[in-house]
């Protein structure tokens, strides 16, 4: 049986499209200059994004009932205030909460979707709340067809429902779809239901951190620097 | 207490945004003449839409459980066929629902929803399916910050379900949210939930059988000709 053409592209957002570290780091260190709190702001930011996948796990669990990731990096953020020696107000906290909804884009990232969309429908599919992924494609000004993420299936990735999900509502079977992403485990969990892959290299996401994901692990259908590669991959296939 | 900034609009879109009646009759007698298919196109595709509310009151009912608008809409035609004589294909039968997701949209709509844009969140809030509305979307070159609609909620309009959740998805209050809609039935079901609302008036969308829905009703906050007409007014609002 011929393997289908793909129709939809589903992005990875934190990490595959956007550089949270980098942008986190650079607006917390402006803040830190002009309000004067001292602290060490790269410490914060990989301890907050640390508290990511456990944070979601207690949802996934069913040990916490469903809340968007706001929720959780706010959750997550009160708690690192408190180990950090951070006094936060009410409108820092939210300030704060919303730098995720800032990020920066890689720089392949606008030229390679404009390319992709071309030939392709694009969403998000993304642990992100659909209000933070709207407000970083419009910053950005990326354009996707439309916005899919956990929340709008009020299950986190790795969660079956969310895949399958965000296939169907876009008209597809799995294997008509394909996951676009930088890390190798959301990419194995798509394989697993059928979903065609993409790993894009993002070597730097983690800083000096980085201890995985540098290369594509076996079982993934296509490996790109980046995403205009990706583009030239699909326009011929 | 100030009425707060209207800060996402979300548009309903058969009638209001897609011209459903003439796209779809000019598409039936292209058929017509091509296939050598006699038929009252003009007829089925009226009865066609009149089926429209019936079917989603069974699901609203629990009746029926959920399907989206697309399988509403075959099933529909499925009806129709027989009742006009009308033997057709699985293909045609495909094409014929298909016809739904290649809508063409009113002249003011690509410019309008392009000012309005500048300066609020826009999503489609409309009983059509993703897969059918992101189809109206790329087909028409129209640019929302996401598609949601019926079935991102297993609701149907006029359940709350819907208005609340979208309003809720984009991070709004529903008094910052605005309902956009040729239907008064619509604008007030979000009224009564704390939306406000823009009617905008499209009397020929039922063409010749236009009985209603010429102006606003009472209650509704704004009434315009077309969506350039709004823009003006919500950039000074």
């Amino acid at each position: 049986m011929p393997v289908p053409r793909v129709r939809a592209l589903f992005f990875d957002v934190f990490g595959t499209l956007f550089d949270w570290r980098t942008s986190l780091i650079r607006s917390l260190h402006a803040f830190g200059a002009r309000s004067g709190v001292a602290c060490d702001w790269d410490a914060l930011v990989d301890a907050w994004r640390g508290a990511y996948v456990p944070s979601m796990a207690r949802v996934r669990a069913g040990e916490l009932s469903w809340r968007n990731l706001d929720e959780l990096h706010a959750a997550s953020l009160d708690e690192l205030a408190e180990h950090f020696g951070l006094a936060l107000g009410a409108e820092e906290r939210a300030w704060m909460v919303g730098l995720w909804h800032a990020l920066d884009p890689w720089p392949d990232v606008a030229p390679g979707l404009a390319r992709l969309r071309e030939s392709h429908l694009l969403s998000t599919l993304s642990n992100g709340s659909v209000a933070l992924l709207v407000a970083l494609a419009r910053r950005a000004d990326l354009r996707f067809d439309t916005i899919l993420c956990a929340e709008s299936f009020r299950h986190y990735k790795p969660d079956p429902e969310t895949y399958l999900g965000a296939a169907a509502l876009l008209g597809c079977e799995p294997r008509e779809a394909m996951l676009v992403a930088a890390h190798n485990d959301d990419l194995h969990a798509a394989a697993t239901l059928g979903f065609r892959t993409a790993f894009v290299a993002r070597p730097t996401e983690y800083g000096p951190h980085q201890d995985k994901d540098f290369t594509a692990s076996e079982g993934i259908d296509i490996a790109v620097a980046d995403l205009t590669e990706l583009a030239g991959i699909l326009a011929h296939a």
